[in-house]
């Protein structure tokens, strides 16, 4: 039984997210549709992160074990015929037996886009969060810095997200002004809970706006309390970037 | 009477191009309806190019004449107000009455952008031309270079074209490689005929690919024959994104 490792990027405009759900149309499912009729029915697609309806992928691994043999390259060939033109394999290989997308990452990185500009981009606005607000970029400085390291989560999850612990590493969370208004946040973390990075965004940006003080991120992490968060950022803002694998994998 | 001048930035995925057309989404019927709801019924907005469905616009400067005066910063956030978020109002000020944003200008410059990668990206599909093809650039400089001048360019209007003459002059036309196979067209012309770019972009690119020798622009020139153009480029790659007046009402 290969296993093949395929990485996706898809625009997570017309999906309501990865994974399955009846009746909704979704990336896993879209897949799945698409490996199925390449190879056998049943085939079950694993992705490193399960994104929300609207968000986006730039390089989403995900994994799947066929009974059938392929060569990878016409695997990727074959898939990109069949798939919706929102999304496509950029890149397919056969990974050993116990390769996991989603149990074997070491790490899972998000960018968030924002664009403040005071008339918003009628040609990005599926791809960024518009808000003509100002930023106190110092302000988010010091807050992303205190979220570097390992901490309980627990005030940025959603009510109803399922992981066992709230803790996570969070390895780099920094931010980069683009010109023109745009402010690009990157997180990576050993992993995230569910509306994590959204959650982490609006309240940076209650901070960058001068509604809370900047110690709040510090105080959310020390003392975790989803009630004082700030309200969870749009979904169009958020791109899944990439996961790492330990290097024997690599 | 005021006569406003709006810069107009839209995408043009989800409309049926600038003109009104019954039943159907149109971007001139959709600022007419703003305006009217705004000033009065029955106001006519002019643009300085009538695109076509699927094509986008950085700049597209408009105009239009009411009988109630507002001060342009309210016209414009009130617009932006009633528009669709796929079109902005980016800029708003009062013109001599006799300007015209479609008569009045001395030039209209438009870019296409082609992504050649063998595997297309999702996130820009509605924004560019995506097709796996290799393209040699020196053979399209050259065919560009001929395109500057004065000439019919019959072979390049569509068949339904209602333009009196078909003589213009190009003023700009030329190539950028922007990377990851990604080229960029611009052309800057005293006007431009129905389809005229996309035709144009067309038959560049059937020179490219090598399947036409470049020598085929000078041609299709001299001795203009729809019959014999390339096929027209698809509109998603189109943008307009300005156009030039007298330096009197610059």
């Amino acid at each position: 039984m290969p296993n093949y490792l395929v990485i996706l990027t898809f625009d997570g405009s017309d999906f309501h997210g990865w994974q399955t759900q009846p009746e909704l149309r979704t990336v896993q499912e879209t897949c799945e549709q698409a490996v199925a009729t390449l190879f056998e029915p049943g085939i079950n697609v694993t992705a490193a992160g399960r994104t929300d309806a609207g968000v986006h992928a730039i390089g989403m691994p995900a994994n799947f074990k066929t009974i059938k043999m392929r060569e990878p390259h016409v695997v990727k060939r074959a898939l990109n015929g069949l798939l919706a033109r929102d999304v496509r394999v950029t890149d397919c290989r056969i990974v050993p037996d116990d390769f996991s997308a989603r149990f074997k990452a070491r790490s899972r990185a998000y960018r968030y886009l924002m664009e403040t500009a005071f008339v918003a981009d009628p040609l990005t606005r599926r791809y960024a969060w518009q808000a003509p607000v100002e930023l106190h970029l110092e302000s988010m400085q010091g807050a992303l810095a205190d979220l570097v390291g390992e901490h309980d989560f627990s005030s940025f999850r959603a009510s109803d997200c399922a992981s066992i612990s709230p803790v996570r590493r969070m390895l780099s969370a920094r931010m980069t002004e683009l010109g023109d208004g745009k402010v690009e946040l990157f997180f990576e973390a050993t992993g995230f809970l569910k509306h994590m990075v959204r959650s982490i965004v609006g309240t940076l940006v209650e901070i960058g706006k001068g509604d809370r003080p900047p110690e709040d991120m510090r105080e959310l992490l020390a003392h975790p309390d989803r009630s004082s968060v700030g309200r969870t950022a749009p979904p169009q803002g958020l791109f899944f970037i990439y996961a790492r694998y330990p290097e024997s994998l690599e």
